[in-house]
């Protein structure tokens, strides 16, 4: 991870001062096929800012995203990507002013992956704010944005005469995954069987379309975060893995998209996760270091609460997933709880300055 | 597949002519770490045609062989790739010609992919003839080989302290696999069960490495063929997948570099594998459609021969490996057979002029 990646560059400012905040209401959209709403790549602004057009350019098709990734490369730009499932929050854009700061250009990509949610998951009502994302994305100064339809990235399905498929009803069932085995079924993987599959062979499909210099992922999803790297590894996938520190709320939480779901009562409740972690760095720097007695107290922390109910608390190496006994090192330490019927997950990683 | 991809450009006689093949003994090995017995990319040679020395640079890197590749690429050159497990013959030569004449720069690897052998199959037997393989394929006009370790393409099993590495004796057990689920367990991968998976992470791994434009494949592994075939499509890989047709020893048996394994008796029995695909197109010339009837025929042509025994024969789609029930379009009839221990193959395309 480069030093410094996560670091603002120091004109961006500036560049905010240039780019006034245009609201939703003032881009008026084209009729069109896509499933978002919005025609490809063609975007007819009322904004009297028409000089700015030319900063997000958005693509729904492969070939059209892998066109332009492609020039700016036979450019010699240096290509930074951000891959999102949208409802983007102040931790994706993070991410964005990170690839911002130490590449050219850079891409992002909005699209809810169906193969990564289970059955009984959340994948009809994942937030989905397309047109807010984008503008976000373009107020930060993104310029390629990938925004293809399930049809677009998983025509197999298609191809077996899907007739229901939709936005947000379908999984896909593809022919060819990409699974990064030890891994897959540790800490989130336990609990979420097939999720992690789901998203290396989105995240491969998505480094082939686009063909980055360089990807952001945020450390919130740690058990991602060493799995993706494990498998940009063992594929020898040319793209270097950035990851950034977790974003919070103003009172601690971990910054999540599912956080929407929270009603007033469970957003207190899910401060418990923070606390749970919190317990173990203060367990820490009094001098404990027996990785059982730590992951008891976290535990303890979380079982305090009414209407959470606690999927994991551990400690483990945070490039294997494997717990440790005793905290040394650089140490991962995990949580995910559901508060009410939202799954939600929080870390911290010891002895590597960050969390 | 481009049409006339396999035709052998019309300049190779005369390129031939400049390229006088320099025998194995006049060239100079240095002292070197490598498995192979060479130093990367640095040979010198006794031979007079210095001039000859940059047609053939070979790394055993993954970093120099991307950094060469790379570099091809920047200069806008079009980037042809063969794969090969070494022991070259002239089938292999066929899908270098094809590659050259379609290709601006040609590519090409030589390993012997560890995780495709079953753990009772012949991986410390498997053919290794480096040394003349790389001659082959700098008289063809070949630029670039890669020609890694085991230890370099999976430096998981040393992660993992097997002390007893060493080329042709160890399969390595990755963590990352790319997997072609549904096709996967079909033809040869109902009785070699996960070798298709070992192919197609090594296909996998070399496209990241390589990253070539086009990579080009027999049609004499036709399920390989399909495997990879849909592997690219469903991961998006940005690689074209040229076939070219099966090369035949002048008797008509298949070249195959498993063929060295067979004794002289042996090597006459072989000739039923061939003889049983035209005894299929025979019956299929005299109006039999019947896809059962038809491979019943082939099964019985093979059933005739003592010390050959039958794997499978199969007809099938050849995109899906599915069996059909009647021939019509374009079908793939597929046969494998044991003749004594050593397990060949052989096929036909019918329906599209080839096989």
């Amino acid at each position: 991870m480069p030093s410094g990646g996560c670091r603002r560059r120091e004109a961006r400012g500036i560049l905010r001062l240039c780019r006034p905040i245009v609201p939703t209401n003032r881009v008026e959209l084209r009729s069109t096929d896509s499933p978002f709403g919005f025609a490809q790549g063609k975007l007819r602004r009322l904004s009297p800012h028409s000089r700015l057009e030319h900063l997000l350019k958005t693509f729904t098709t492969i070939d059209e995203m892998r066109s332009a990734s492609r020039a700016a490369r036979r450019a010699g730009k240096r290509l930074g990507f951000v891959p999102t499932m949208g409802a983007l929050h102040e931790g994706h854009l993070s991410l964005v002013r990170a690839a911002k700061a130490s590449c050219e250009l850079v891409a992002s990509s909005i699209f809810v992956n169906p193969t990564q949610f289970g059955p009984n998951e959340d994948l009809a009502k994942y937030p989905r704010s397309f047109e807010r994302d984008r503008e976000l994305l373009e107020r930060e100064g993104v310029e390629l944005l990938f925004a293809p339809s399930v049809e677009e990235m998983y025509p197999t399905a298609a191809d077996r005469a899907c007739p229901e498929l939709a936005e947000g009803s379908v999984r896909p069932t593809p022919v060819t995954w990409v699974t990064v085995e030890e891994l897959s079924g540790k800490l989130d993987g336990r609990s979420r069987p097939d999720h992690f599959r789901g998203v290396t062979t989105v995240v491969a499909k998505l480094f082939h379309i686009v063909e980055p210099d360089a990807a952001f992922f945020g450390q919130k999803d740690a058990a991602q975060v060493a799995i993706i790297r494990r498998m940009v590894r063992d594929l020898n996938l040319p793209v270097e893995i950035v990851v950034c520190p977790i974003v919070r709320e103003a009172d601690g939480l971990a910054m999540s998209s599912r956080n929407a779901y929270l009603d007033s009562e469970q957003r207190k409740q899910a401060l418990v996760l923070r606390r749970s972690l919190m317990r173990v760095q203060e367990l820490v720097d009094a001098g404990e270091r027996d990785a059982g007695r730590l992951a008891a107290a976290g535990r303890e922390a979380i079982a305090g609460k009414r209407s959470v109910r606690l999927d994991y608390f551990e400690i483990v190496n945070p490039d294997t997933l494997d717990p440790v006994e005793v905290v040394g090192g650089t140490v991962l330490v995990a949580v995910a709880a559901f508060v009410g019927t939202t799954r939600l997950i929080d870390n911290l990683l010891l002895g590597r300055g960050s969390g």
